[in-house]
Parts: C-alpha cells; sequence; structure tokens
C-alpha cells in the first residue's frame, strides 16, 4: 500500500522525468532525483522503491522504465473524465492544453451559457448549460472545471455538486461555498504572480 | 520592518477580503480572517496587526480599509511591468485576464515569432520577437511570462535573462535552466489538475 504523500509526490517525479527528455537508455539516480526537485534523498529514495522495486546499485533507475511505472501507478492510463464550464479565452485553451491527458484527466466536453462561445472552434465540443446536469449524470462525470467570471462561479459549482462532481478545480478569482466532502482547488493565477512579484520587489534584484 | 514570512501572506488576505465582497461598514476579526484561511490565529493577528497597527478590540477590522492597507503595503499603486511572450491561446487569454492589475502587475507588451499570432485581436500589442530584446531594455521591464511550447521556453528564457529580467513565471511544462539569481516560478497546470485527480480517486468519493 503506497501512502498518500508519497502518491501526491508520483506526478511530480513524473514531470520532472518527462521534462529531461532522455535518451532510451539513460539512467538516474534516485539522489540526481531528490536534488533536482529540492526533496530529501531519503525521501525520494522510499517513494521511488515503494513504486518500482528499487533502482540498480550505483545506476539507479531507467528513465524510461520509471516514467512508466509511475504512470501505471498513477492510473493514468484509465483517464478521469471532466468537464469544463466557460468557454471564454481562458476555457478555450485549458480545452486545447494537450498536457492534461498524459496527466491522467480528459475534458469530454465544455458548457456555456453563451450561444457564440459555443460555436467557437475548439476541439471539445461546447454544449448549452441547459444540458449540463443531464450531461454530467449521464456520464458519470466526478471533476469539473470552472473558468467563468467571479459572478458566475458560485452558481456554476452549486450545480456541478448537484450533477454529482466531487472535485472542482477553480479558476475564478473568489472563495467559493461548498460542502466538506467536496474537493476544491482554487488556481488563483493572479495571486501566483503576485507572489513572485513581492518576491522580486523584496529580492531588489 | 515587515517580515518576508508576512508579506508573502498579504496577497493572499487581501485576495480573501476582496472576495467577501461586503457592505461598505463591514468588520471583520483576525480570528475569523484566520479559520478562512486555515491559517494559526497569532500569525494573522500579528500579520495584520503588523501592517495595520491592530484592529478594534471585539469587532476587528474595517474590511474596506483592510483591503487600502493591504494593496498601499503591496505596492499595488505602483504596477510592476511584464512582458508575455507567446500568443497563442493560453497567453492570450493571460493578456485578457484582468486581475493582475489588482495584484500588482501589469502586462505591457506580448512577443511572438508568429506574424498571424501578432495581429490577432487583443488590447495588449503583440510585437515580433525582433524586438524583443530592445523592449525590454528601453522599458527596465524585470518579470517575464512564457507561454510558449516547451521547445521554446529554454531559448526564451534566456533571451529574458539576457534582457535583464530578473523573474520568470512559466507556463511551459518544463525544467527550466537558470542562474542562481534569476527567480522562477513554474506555473504547471497539469500538474496542478493531477493531484486534485489523485486526491479523487484516493479518497473514492
Amino acid at each position: 500500500m503506497i501512502s498518500k504523500a508519497t502518491l501526491s509526490r508520483l506526478p511530480i517525479y513524473l514531470n520532472y522525468l518527462r521534462g529531461l527528455h532522455s535518451d532510451a537508455d539513460a539512467y538516474i539516480s534516485a539522489t540526481a532525483i531528490a536534488k533536482a526537485l529540492n526533496f530529501g534523498e531519503v525521501t525520494a529514495r522510499k517513494d521511488l522503491a515503494a513504486v518500482s522495486g528499487g533502482g540498480k546499485p550505483k545506476i539507479g533507475y531507467k528513465v524510461s522504465d520509471l516514467i512508466e511505472i509511475l504512470e501505471q501507478q498513477l492510473g493514468y492510463n484509465s483517464l478521469t473524465k471532466a468537464v469544463l464550464v466557460g468557454a471564454g479565452k481562458l476555457g478555450r485553451a485549458l480545452l486545447e492544453y494537450k498536457e492534461f491527458e498524459r496527466y491522467g484527466v480528459k475534458i469530454e466536453a465544455a458548457f456555456d451559457s453563451d450561444f457564440k462561445a459555443q460555436n467557437r472552434g475548439v476541439k471539445t465540443q461546447v454544449f448549452p448549460m441547459e444540458q449540463f446536469e443531464n450531461y454530467c449524470k449521464d456520464n458519470d462525470i466526478r471533476l469539473g472545471i470552472i473558468t467563468v467570471d467571479v459572478d458566475s462561479a458560485q452558481p456554476v459549482c452549486d450545480r456541478m455538486i448537484k450533477s454529482g462532481i466531487k472535485a472542482v478545480w477553480n479558476f475564478a478569482p473568489c472563495n467559493l461555498k461548498i460542502q466538506n466532502d467536496i474537493l476544491i482547488k482554487n488556481e488563483n493565477l493572479a495571486l501566483s504572480l503576485a507572489h513572485l512579484n513581492i518576491t522580486l520587489n523584496l529580492k531588489n534584484i
């Protein structure tokens, strides 16, 4: 049984290894991975041993094997189906973002109350909001992405929960009210940029 | 002198207070803020006292005053100028994102090597990459945003550093190589969604 803490770090290892663009037969040690990611060496070694059974002495892990093992472990072969509400600029950018499927999530459909937004050329089909509840129930959707503006975010979130969605990825910069058993991850891009800006101003470089 | 730890939390307080959409004369206690943000009560009380001189006994802080104090403290009246490279879908979504200026950063210009991208209808002007270095030097730009694809990210980052940029906000899902004195914040959206997905699958709700 792999611990929750280990599981939560697996995508970070996977992301790092993919970013290396290594040769087919390249090897890497747990120590090198730990150093690159600023993790403790013991943590990295234990995490990787838990999923892989351990690397080869002195040379470590074959990068391509480790990537495959991590993908399997994270269930990336069985994609979680998600829906997105709000097919504006940010929403459409996310719909065309290719990386999500490589990390286990497929945005199956998008919804928008604006008829024009429904007909903009994106690969993923954009449906009218009236079809939202039925779509989610029929397709057993458990993950919802909110890219509407602040004023619409709470009603959209409420409709998601009512339709059976259990995890919400929210890009609207506001505090959504949800019950305790629903997962929420706020992606406040302005806050993220603000942090970088403050650090820059503090360092005064 | 306000500590770095306190400063790093100020945008989070500001974001929370703005999200309340309070009446003009509403008050809030440090305790209530701490609870909502999952911060320690002592932390929140000390942070807010450091910037404001303390709330009124029993009733706390006037929300509108506290927002104004936080904005002043964070220098949000003197916007940091930023440039963005990569005027694709995600880049253009960021260019139209209104929240950044409310958090102290203004994206002054965007750059793209693709002539078509330069002429897409966004408010912020999109210049050809040839003008990048001069623009950054002439306008004393210290903050750069990367929204190009993985293959172009490292060369773009290198050009940013050479042009005097000291902080990089990177949306390309890769590990950029930079010198130690440059700040980098990786915004890996796929990784963020992957974490939510794993937590959802773990909870099995």
